[in-house]
This record gives structure tokens, sequence and C-alpha cells, in this order.
């Protein structure tokens, strides 16, 4: 019940156990179809360049920026949050001059700030953390994209810890990169980072005037690997993506809509418990995410020996509170498989019991 | 049998089937130091920052390359096959003047070719290929690597074929950095890639002028991770991270020495049943890999229906020649678990049976 990784299926633990094929065996190539034509609906969109990344949820974000960015070129970023902050120092290493639009943690990036920041600006990208996992706040992003767009800016988007937990819609909402992990609501172990780009983003990587500086994450060689023409660019992680195309496979048959509602029905069990508790939730009301809770520490309480209670008394693990949120939130994870109700009643007796309430 | 993902043990398989925990769980942190200390013993160094990177074999290659380079740097890099070609791409995409010292694919790169590229240069990194896998050459790099101490460059080692089926010394050998691959002769899926860092390398990448252009592989981000300081950078891999123990665990219980030995006493095998059927390995003389065996296509027979013939109908996997060797030999892999007599005589028999030898 941490910020993730989540708990994963039996089945899909049992799918990493299976032989390994090659990365070209033509077995494993029709995966990769299967792979790609799930994770768009999941994503929630027609883009062809829709893929796993062969790195964890970060080696996605630094995809989604090494492939646009070129030195020199201006990028918004909003920053509520540790990802907002990571999204700045990756964009600054691609050699990008970094506008940072700041909300206080907890809070969201209101699209007024966006237009405000854009006035007299014509970036290359406006990036946006969707769910915060360092907070639990969501920030709405059809309204920025919209902005974006008008700008004349593509639309970046990090849905680490939404994807498949709460409403993604590439498509519709229009944004053009994408990236997520597995390990959130996905329920997959770590270990790849789904992606999406529309082929507006894809046209930009495409006619850079400077070579992409990640020979592993260039989409321009993985386009080769990942479409058609299969030439060989890395080995790819074949268990992992065993993985991955089980957990997919689970969220399809569990079907998206249900899947949110779950994920919402078991936040709202949660914070009823929290509140008889006398206990909330800190993160902005009306924009609380549903897989990621932040907890507010009660005064005179020490987080952390309430954490360590937690796993060891318990096998609970729940996350602390990162930058400033630091000793005064627990973060407890409602992710996919994790999101069901005996969790939240077991969370609640356990917390219930170390504070003597 | 081809070129990797090489077999993979039972053990192995079910080892990425336990349950996930968290990437700062204690269990987890305690399992990562294993792990550290085994891949100290298969690398054979005392060298403290020795880990695996959260990606495949090339996202190794790119970790050492860019943890090093700074723009302007000068680079000595050996080619002679695609692995050689790969790292003077990335190390050009790290801003780095590389000089290429070429060998024909197949051959050596021999010291004397060095030592002539180091007339007049003081290059800060001279980089090799231990065993090229597009060919099945083994270049011995013990005078190399004290050709670029001479200089005052840094050596820097690609074992991604080698670590696990051939002798790789770090400390003896003075490599200041190396990668390897966990899916070739170590028998664990791919995903991860083991790095090790001298002192000496380490003290480049912590007094860098400028910030290394990867977020993700910044190993000074990395060695507050993998470090005592158990700081959250990413969320490794974790069933990954369970699958390499494993596999480590079995490479220490079989011995490194028994290790190579059946490495070569298999190869010895293959070759023998080669010549009875009037096949030869194209590699040159006296360097021919034991783990990858590139056999020379005869005269008149096409490559492709053969290697589709042996997936087709005997369930065995070899790989194509690739560049200059497209169509011109068949790379054979014994690598770790798929290094066994019985996997000799088996492909022997069905290639004769192909051939109608």
């Amino acid at each position: 019940m941490g910020p993730g990784p989540s708990d994963v299926a039996p089945s899909v633990l049992r799918a990493m156990s299976l032989p390994v094929l090659g990365h070209l065996d033509p077995l494993f190539v029709a995966m990769m179809d299967e792979i790609k034509a799930m994770l768009r609906v999941v994503f929630q969109t027609k883009n062809a360049m829709t893929f796993p990344v062969s790195g964890t949820g970060s080696a996605g974000m630094e995809f989604c920026f090494v492939n646009l960015i070129e030195p020199g070129d201006e990028v918004i970023v909003g920053v509520n949050g540790v990802f907002g902050g990571r999204m700045v120092d990756v964009a600054e290493r691609c050699g990008a001059k970094v506008t940072k639009v700041e909300s206080p943690w907890g809070k969201i990036i209101e699209p007024s700030q966006i237009a405000e920041a854009l006035k007299g600006r014509r970036p290359k990208i406006v990036a946006i953390v969707h769910a915060e996992t360092s907070t639990g706040a969501l920030t709405p992003v059809e309204e920025i994209s919209k902005l974006a767009h008008q700008a004349g800016a593509l639309f970046l988007l990090d849905t680490v810890t939404s994807l498949g937990g709460w409403p993604v819609r590439v498509d519709e909402w229009e944004v053009d990169e994408i990236y997520s992990g597995t390990q959130k609501c996905l329920s997959c172990p770590p270990g790849l980072a789904p992606v999406s780009l529309s082929d507006r983003a894809m046209a930009v990587a495409t006619n850079r005037k400077t070579k992409v500086q990640s020979w592993y994450l260039d989409v321009n060689l993985l386009a080769s690997y990942w479409g058609q023409e299969r030439v060989y660019h890395h080995t790819a992680p074949i268990s992992m993506n065993y993985a991955l195309h089980e957990a997919l496979r689970l969220v399809l048959i569990e079907g998206l809509e249900s899947r949110w509602k779950r994920h919402q029905a078991n936040h709202e069990l949660l914070k009823k418990g929290l509140t008889e508790l006398g206990l909330s939730i800190a993160s902005q009301p009306g924009h609380q995410l549903w897989q990621l809770n932040a907890v507010t520490v009660p005064e005179g309480v020490d987080e952390a020996t309430v954490r360590k209670a937690l796993l060891n008394d318990f096998s609970i693990e729940v996350g602390a509170g990162l930058g400033p949120l630091k000793g005064k939130i627990w973060r407890v994870g409602l992710m996919g498989e994790t999101s069901k109700p005996e969790h939240v009643e077991t969370f609640l007796r356990a917390l219930r019991g170390i504070l003597k309430k």
C-alpha cells in the first residue's frame, strides 16, 4: 500500500516464469503487436507509436524530453511535487531553457498559471504531471492542453500514477507525448515505461537538426524495432514484456470504466474510515487522487514510528512524505491489485491499533 | 542457441514469480547488497560502485560513456563489429571527438593499432569490445589497458557477451569502467546491465564541470540509491533483480573457473562436429569465442532457409550475420545454461539433416 510498486496478480507473476524467447522470435514479435494494441486502448489513442520503453517510469520521462528537445528549446514545466521537479532537471540536461510554473505541494497547477506563463512566449513544450505521486493531487489537463496548442507548443503529460486508475484520454485531450510506469495502477512489476507519441510529436523527433542525445532512448531507432521493420536495436526485456502483456489483459478484462470506479470506491471507503479516526487527506479538496492518498500525520505523532509498525507488525507498506511534506504525510497507495476493500479495512484497523484510537 | 538471450535456469524463472517488494523495503535493500557483492566476484573486482543499471546491456554502454564524457572530450574506440560501431555512435551523442581504430569484422583489435592511434594524443577514454557478439572474436585487452593508462586515459570495456563465460578480471586488468548484460553468459533474462567503476572513473564522474546529460543514468544519483544512503532515485525493476540474484548465485555455486572450462569444452565439441560436417568458424583463429560461434555458411546455401528450418522444425534459434557478415555466417550461442553437450549434439544433428550431409 505504498506509492508503488503495487500488488501484482498471480497470473502476471506466473507469466514472468515462462521460458525466455528471443527478441526477434516471431512469437515474441506477435506479442509486441498485442502489447501495442492493448496499450492504445489503455491510453485511449490511435497513435501508431505506442509501446513500452525498456526502462522504468523515469526512463519514460527521459525518453519524452530527450526526443523532442534540442539545445536552446524553451519548455514550460508545471512543478507541484517531486516529479515536476524531476522533469525540470531532465529537460535542462537536454539543453532546454525551462520556465517553472509552481504551485505549493499538494495543490494543482491551474490553467490560469499556464496561460500567464505563455504570455509572450512560444515554448516548444508544455509539460505537466497528471497525478503527483509525491502529493496525491490530480491536475486536470484538458484546458492546459488547449492553451499549450494555442501557443503552438506540444503538450507532454506524466501519467505514471494515473494510467489504469484514473481516466487518461490521449486523443481526446490531444496529448502529444505521454509516459507511464508499469508498477502503479497497471499492477505489473516495475521495469517498463509505456509511452505514446502523436504524429505531431513524431514529426518533431524525426525532423531534428541534431541527433537525439540518448542512443538507447532514440525514438527514431526504436520505431524500426517496435514498428514493422523489426530492425534489431537492443535486446528487449522479454520477461517484463510477458508480465506487461498479462497485466494489460487483466486491465482490459476488467474494463477501464469499471477499474476507475473501483479505484474511486476504495478511495472513498478509505476517506470515510480516516474521517472516523479524525484523520484527513492533505491534498487539495476536489483534486485528490483515488490511487494515492496523502494522509495528514496528526500533531504529536512520529510518522516514521507508525510507518515502521505498519510494516513490521502488520506487513503493510506505506510511503513517507517527500520534500516539504517529509514527516507531514503518509502516502497510502490503492493502486491496481492493491485497490481492494479488504486492504482498506486492514489498513484502517492497523492504523487504529497503532494510534490507539 | 542464438546470440542471446540464452536459456534461463528454472530457479531463476521461478524467482521472478515471487511477490514484488518495495524498492526501499529493508528486505530488498539487503538483496541489493548481496547482488553487489556477487557482481564483484563475477567481475573480479573490489570496486565499491558495482551494481546493475536498470536497463538492458545497451543502457549499460550508454551509462559508461555518459558519465565520463563531457563535450569535446577525445575518445578512442576499437571498431571490429556492430558493438564497437555502437560505442562510436553513443560517444558522439555525448559530444565526444571519436577516433576509430578499425579491424575487419571477425578480426581482433591489436595492441599495436591502439599504440599507433595514441601517438600524439591524450584521449580521456580508450574503449574496447571484449567479445564481439556480431563476429565471435575475442580481443585480448591486458596490453591495450596498459597502453591506455600510459597515455593517461581511462580504459572502458564492453563485456556483454564475455562476462560469466570467459575470464574477465577488472582489477587485474585495471579496467576503469565496464558493463555487461544479464541475458548472455549469466543466463538471466534481459533487463539489467551490470556495471563497475574504478575509483578513478568515479572521481572523473564526480568532478565533472557539466551535469551528466542523462538523469536516469547519472552515477552520482545512482550512487546514493545503490550506496549506503538509499536515497530514492527511480523504482528499481524488482523482479529482474530477483532473477539476477538467483542467476549470480548459480554462477558462484558452479564457480567461475568451472564455468569458463564448461564453455570452452562445449565450444570445442561444436568445433569438432562442424569440422566433421566440412564447416568452419569464421572468426580469427586463436581468438574465437567459446560462447558465440560464427559458423561460415557454405557456398550455395541460403542461410535464412537453414535458420528458419532450425527454428520451425527443430525449435533451435540461431542468429543471422549482421553488417558485412550478413548472409555469410550463422551465430551459434553456447552461453550459460545453453552451453551443454546435448545442445551441441542436437544442433549438429539438425544441421546435418537440413544440409543433407
